[in-house]
């Protein structure tokens, strides 16, 4: 064989997925070409659907070539490895990586199911792993959707009580069986009658939530975590006294690359994993899978499947 | 002796100053009294000026009585305390309180300046010392009056650069003085051209400052700590992404009364103080030095003298 050739989906300006074939005579230094098998579809997918760049960043797949400088991969023993990078690029049929952003999916850990970990998961893992959510607090998560399904699960397992909020009582059953210990929906309300102050609250809605109601059930000194990524012009629009009083702190945190291990070995430990929503790596799948998530129809993570590996 | 009898300063609807006499026939329990000698001027005195309760909560004096369980003081050596509680009414000539909530003034630091960091000194102490701020750290000063002022001495006593930021171009030989390495007038600025990115920013200004121009010069992982007491109704307006992209922190930071031991010895140690804007323990003096406070024109700090005991 003498060069890689493979299939990458991009945006474009009339938000259009055109199908690219990539070319590549060879792999350098420490690359490796990882055949995609699936990819999860995010809302920073739609965020950059115009721009023209090759979309995903949820990407698992299985490692087939090796590039002349790479040290900790072989391919005798076909295993699953999922992008630990920021780059886009996995909504495609192969991508090629640099080994040292790869991280092997554990054993006991579908690839389909890794996919979404490889943002939506590490993003609330992060956020729960590295600012001092203690095992006895007490973790409301606002919208059920793809960061918050899995922040429930991740909540849980730590030993946090989990309190679920969302703009429909659609996902009460779910988020329930997920391991949230109470459901509120916000719609309608004057008030959130929770069992117990906040200690903790990720919000994973792309909207403002109504502080009016979410401030007075925060504990005293409880971290608010704005997870979403927003339109560009939006604000954090939050009353000041009443955070002053309570001493809150609003801590805007990202995923951490140095964390994908912790949270892939945790995630296979405690069965933590999406509840996937599927369709096919393509351009037709891509576009439905995205405009459901636009919808706000998707239930809960949408993950696109490449039919030749699968 | 019979009773205790002594001076309270009110506020009232009008925003009039009434002097209310106080009489207490004993001392109950842990209770002392202590003879006000000085009290600091704070915004929150304004801010509670209509609502009616005595106000003044930067308290230094001299403890002359002991309620009948006091414990750990003495009157043999009289010796000064600050009143290291929220509780109003050091514009006063004197005030009964718990002996829980004073504080020994160090040996060294004078009672005149002490006086205002029973406020705020301890609010800039607690943000600075509670919350991760490094010897090695660039500090950002927004405000330079009553809290920035001091700021400015305690982080640069700790270690870190300061650089300090006010609207006026009129207070940067003051702050250059007082340890900023470098000062910054916001007045008609595009940009703030700062030699190193602040790892913390505290906001010492009852306004919002121009987020458009401090966001920009803040480090990945800066925390921003919003001090002042504002309106009522005001939020805290800033923009989602920037924050985001950068892993900002907001620290929302009160006053912890167990700083307070701290706060005064390495004031003490380190020679930090404030610059004194002197006026009489008088409605009078109580008047003049809170409309200065609120034109803008205290340098740097209110504080009010009583009399009887200077």
């Amino acid at each position: 064989m003498s060069g890689y050739t493979f299939t990458t989906f991009r945006g474009s300006p009339s938000a259009e997925i055109h199908e690219v074939v990539t070319e590549r005579p060879s792999l350098l230094k420490d690359e490796v070409l990882i055949k995609v098998t699936h990819s999860g579809v995010c809302g920073t997918d739609e965020h950059f659907r115009r721009s023209g760049i090759a979309l995903g960043h949820e990407g698992v797949g299985v490692v087939t070539e090796l590039g002349p400088e790479v040290k900790s991969l072989k391919i005798t023993n076909p295993q699953t490895y999922g992008v630990a990078s920021q780059d886009s690029g996995s909504f495609a049929t192969a991508a090629i990586r640099s080994e040292r952003y790869l991280q092997k999916i554990p054993d006991g850990l579908a690839s389909d199911d890794a996919a979404p970990l490889m943002c939506a998961g590490i993003t609330v893992w992060s956020a729960l792993s590295l600012h001092g959510v203690r095992p006895s607090d007490t973790v409301g998560v606002v919208g059920i959707g793809g960061l918050g399904h899995l922040a429930i699960q991740f909540a849980k397992a730590m030993g946090c009580e989990v309190i679920a909020f969302s703009a429909t009582s659609s996902k009460e059953e779910q988020s329930l069986k997920l391991g949230a210990s109470c459901f509120l929906s916000t719609e309608n309300r004057d008030a959130l009658p929770v069992p117990k102050r906040l200690d903790h609250l990720l919000i994973t809605s792309s909207q403002n939530p109504d502080w009016d109601l979410f401030i007075p059930i925060l504990a005293n000194g409880a971290k608010i975590f704005p997870l979403a990524v927003v339109e560009e012009n939006e604000r954090l629009d939050i009353p000041y006294m009443p955070c002053l009083m309570k001493s809150i702190q609003i801590i805007f945190s990202i995923p951490n690359i140095r964390s994908f291990r912790s949270m892939l070995d945790f995630a296979a430990k405690h069965k933590i994993g999406p509840i996937i929503d599927r369709d096919d790596m393509t351009a037709d799948g891509i576009v439905r899978s995205m405009e459901k998530l636009k919808a706000g129809n998707t239930r809960y993570r949408g993950v696109l499947y490449c039919d030749s590996h699968n």
